[in-house]
């Protein structure tokens, strides 16, 4: 690997922290890098309308080369303080970014533009922009003078747009989550620790619908809701369609989380899997039922062992995209090839 | 994290690639970076005997930066050369490693000699030397007045070493072995990728035995040669202890294999696993008989389905040390706790 590529590596490995929570928006990672080749500031996308990455780094990077805190949330302020304020303080420094900065006013103003105000010496691009309204960041940098190296790990970078290529694409974005332990079982109460749950209702307040077998509901009577989600991401729970053939279970703890809707689908096809970011919540068989809507499969093992299991199974291949540690357990991202 | 932790948590990922091939010396990763911060070079310690990561990464630096093909494989030859032609030309260089330099004449020349001649501008080290007669590395760097920074990611660092010291401290490093598909099957074929095949016959010859029961036998009927070891650990077949009530299998292909002992052992207390790095190769049944002289396990996960699984589980927890990507795999390297 170049010298290039290991620094982008760091921003990958940001970025897919908040894998799925930066929905309907691409998760991408940044960071600045002065003249003596330190490491200001790795800083991530982490949702929708809050700053870009690259916004995140530069404000962070800002707050250490100056001394001077900046203690802006607003995307819109962050550029504007910036802007008014860098002094030349990163004339010498390389922004790297997984993803090619934004050349559009859309929530936030464009981060081309406030790349090409504050000049940095270098900045180094992973994947390029898709969206056609948003592009040319690239181009609008090199033309103003600053160098500009694309295409750096490109593969990797791609990997990290896949959710939000699918959300835009075909309109929904449908994730089958899973968690076990290292036997396979799946069964066995609380398995994932607490930065997992973290996650996953972080994730719950990002998902427009959250699907779930009658079964889960009948054995384990979840509550579904998003106790513990971060301050970033509070938000009502998400809505629910239950597929299951059962037609009585009205008392099940979920159905007393406020502001949310319950649907009961008794057929598959009735599931509403068309649009939005699904996230569903079962075990192996449910996913064989399921299996040809699934985008992505997200699966956290716990290393540790606690009974028998059966589990259910078919020929299924698919590609690995990215494995990270998150408190204990480990997240296996999964992409249906 | 730290400028500096980030650059280490590279050396870090590089030396788990070799995670318990360099038995019996520990796993150890290594960087340098110019002063204008370019990652010059990212090696670790690859095998036992060879040069050690710091001293590979000095040499594809002195690469780098002289343009000069330094062709030698030999760690004296290298250190002779690097210390005879060095010309100030890491003065500016900050070296990361993720261990203490060795201090002593082992199978290598001292690497604190070779860093104090080079002098580079600083030392960036992860865990303390914990041998006592290589020890005194940081110390030397210090007095001779190059700048030296200590204990920098050292939990993670540390997590590294566990193979090797249980080796050092016990007599034995037990490493269980698995590999299985997302619902948990390890019971259909050929599971792991290619990548993962040369990683496991790279480790069997490296490991003194290797153990199986004599149900794998009987089923699976494995060979457990090292056909897809790479050149560098190129070695015969490791010896086999196989764990069975059984009395006769003597045609199976592993009894073919030249250059190999095979043990048939009757009882779990006639196993010989007081000495060397010995690998057990099962499912979660031959785990339960054996976990108490386990001391790590390593999970080869597949993102693939294929059949329904029964799978053994019992009370047993554990600390998830890391996680990798290989090739289309996930590997995770778990700690008894």
């Amino acid at each position: 690997m170049s010298s290039d590529e290991y620094f982008l590596s760091l921003c990958i490995q940001e970025a897919w922290k908040y894998q799925s929570l930066t929905l309907p928006n691409p998760a991408v990672g940044a960071m600045v890098v002065d003249g003596g080749g330190n490491i200001l500031s790795v800083c991530a996308h982490t949702k929708a309308g809050s700053a870009h990455a690259e916004v995140n780094a530069l404000k962070n990077a800002y707050e250490k080369l100056s001394y001077q805190k900046c203690n802006l949330a607003d995307a819109k302020e962050i550029h504007h303080y910036l802007k008014a304020n860098h002094q030349g303080i990163f004339n010498d420094c390389t922004i790297y970014v997984t993803l090619e900065p934004c050349n559009h006013y859309g929530k936030t103003p464009p981060c081309a533009e406030l790349i090409e105000t504050i000049r940095p010496k270098r900045v180094v691009i992973g994947s390029s922009e898709i969206q056609k309204q948003a592009s040319g960041g690239a181009k609008r940098l090199q033309d103003s003078g600053i160098e500009v190296v694309q295409n750096v790990l490109e593969f990797e970078c791609n990997a990290l747009l896949y959710p939000f290529l699918c959300l835009k694409e075909r309109g929904h974005f449908n994730l089958f989550k899973i968690a076990q332990r290292i036997n396979g079982d799946y069964q066995s109460g609380l398995i994932s620790g607490m930065e997992s749950r973290v996650f996953t209702h972080n994730q719950r307040c990002v998902a427009d619908t959250l699907i779930i077998s009658g079964k889960t509901l009948r054995v384990d009577r979840p509550t579904l809701d998003v106790r513990y989600c971060t301050k970033e991401y509070a938000n009502t729970s998400p809505n629910i369609q239950i597929l299951t053939k059962e037609k009585s279970f009205y008392d099940a703890p979920l159905f007393k989380v406020p502001c949310r809707k319950v649907d009961i689908c008794h057929q598959i096809e009735h599931l509403k899997l068309q649009k939005g970011f699904n996230v569903i919540e079962g075990g192996w068989d449910l996913f064989e039922s399921l299996h040809s809507f699934v985008d992505m499969v997200l699966v956290y093992i716990s290393p540790t062992l606690k009974q028998n299991i059966k589990s259910k199974g078919f020929e299924w291949n698919a590609e690995l995209l990215y494995i990270q540690k998150l408190g204990n357990d480990g997240l296996l991202w999964i992409k249906k090839s």
